[in-house]
């Protein structure tokens, strides 16, 4: 039997129907129409399901979404780019098209399909962290989401690791996603080139249409001293953050997702380095926390979702 | 059946015969004999368990030890306060006694008894914070003792809430511990005492013998101004910590034990009001994690102990 999985995103709606494998058999998108309302985005969902239906009955229905979810009632409780907020998502959606989905929030989702098969397919558990605009995190552990009490857990990237430092969005100073983030990434590259106009991310930001998250990478691997002070104290905070993870769970395995994650090897490498001086008991536990890149790229929200249905 | 629980610590060896209820039904004690090697507090842990056994057949044994243990290989791998380094507490007790003990963190299995017979009786999901010399925890999930690929998880006392702060003795700089035990406590009172020679916390602490976790408190409760900001501080930071906590798992339970947490309302009162200013979508979630007292008290570390034996 297979399962149609859904990622609701603020730009698209992706779908896909996905096997007992965890395969992908076929796909589709269409555009996410935020400023029509809640309604609006229902029915683009509804009509999602049934251009993939293809005359197929699904064993279940899986939506990812933003923000702060609740399975158990089946709303949508906070979703502030999309404008959902206690929308009663389940009941929408099987008014449309008669079927009764399954909830989670995009990221625990995406954790889901890493864990069972992507980066962390046969681990004990499994830590996603995605670095991107913010710091998206999904917690597997021994095959299940973790969501707590209120479906809302697994907000990692709202672990504060500098207390009293630089405002989060989320209301709190100082959180893991104020260093970790790509955007943390940007706002230290920029001031260091504010503060070195000799140094060589000037040129690679210019030659690359602006800043960006690979400006300082860049710059360390040409040898340029700027760039790799960029880099070693992003890798530091995020070391702080992932060595926290890694002492609450003790994971087999974190992933990482998101445009800071393509760096491969340049920021896990060093990141390996810190984190392995700084975890509890290093050196007499007999295992440890594999840090890797996850593999399952933007399919993991709709796989992930698909599991979630067949859950 | 019953069930046999030992607490293992520095200065005395507790056993209980448990019921299925979770109840101890005889208990007994020997002092620890750190001095004499690990052999020697092998030897103390047998001869309790033929003091107990009294002619009775146990349906298991389980041990909760200080600092990291290895339930899958039977091994304490490190208990500095016990010299205990990589050793194989299972294969020594079976030695002496022919049970096969399970093997668990002290703060893990007492938190497994307050979720299964105590503070967070019921509860969905159940963290135990135990404020004293260091920052004890535990987390029970949905019944499950969370132990992690390693088995050392659940170290939040480690988590980093102030990256750069003080020197902590895992190594780290700036954990939860460094800020909520009552060693900090202590010293943030004392600190608190040479700034305001004035304050009634001089006379509270010549009173009692000497500065302790009370002595701030006490000094509050009086109407003391130096008093109340050490209060203030303490349980700004343990709001950090405690928050942290709450976005990570949403657990429906933080129960609080150790020296502090006697003060009960005087600490959790203020410590909620600050928690909840913090706690991620606290305007939209539904459900909101309780801040209460353990209820067991020392006998938390048997009774967890016997039914890590029953799992």
């Amino acid at each position: 039997m297979n399962y149609l999985g859904i990622d609701l995103g603020g730009t698209n709606i992706k779908g896909g129907v996905v096997n007992e494998a965890g395969e992908i058999l076929r796909e589709a998108s269409r555009p996410t129409h935020v400023k029509n309302g809640p309604e609006a985005i229902a029915d683009g969902i509804a009509a999602l399901i049934r251009e993939l239906e293809q005359g197929e009955t699904f064993g279940g229905v899986g939506l990812g979404c933003p923000g702060t979810v609740d399975d158990e009632s089946g709303e949508v409780l906070c979703a502030f780019n999309l404008n959902l907020i206690r929308y009663d998502m389940r009941t929408a959606i099987e008014k449309r098209t008669g079927y009764r989905i399954r909830l989670g929030n995009d990221a625990n989702v995406a954790a889901l399909a890493e864990a069972a098969v992507g980066a962390g397919k046969g681990a004990h558990s499994v830590v996603v962290l995605t670095l991107g605009t913010g710091v998206g995190c999904g917690v597997v552990l021994e095959g299940k989401m973790l969501t707590g009490y209120t479906g809302a857990a697994s907000e990692l990237g709202h672990m504060v690791i500098r207390e009293d430092g630089p405002q989060c969005t989320c209301g709190r100073k100082g959180c893991f996603e104020v260093y970790s983030s790509a955007t943390a990434l940007i706002r230290m590259t920029t001031e260091a080139m504010a503060q070195y106009p000799d140094s060589a991310m000037h040129r690679i930001a210019e030659e690359s249409g602006g800043v960006d998250g690979r400006t300082a990478f860049t710059a360390k691997a040409r040898g340029d001293h700027a760039g790799a002070e960029v880099v070693r104290t992003y890798v530091k905070f995020l070391a702080a953050g992932v060595t926290n993870v890694i002492n609450i769970f003790f994971p087999e395995v974190i992933a990482f997702s998101g445009g800071v994650a393509n760096q491969g090897e340049a920021l896990l490498a060093p990141l390996r380095e810190e984190v392995r001086r700084q975890e509890f008991g290093t050196a007499y536990v007999k295992k440890h926390t594999r840090l890797i890149q996850c593999t399952l790229g933007y399919q993991a929200g709709v796989i992930g979702a698909a599991l979630l249905a067949k859950d």
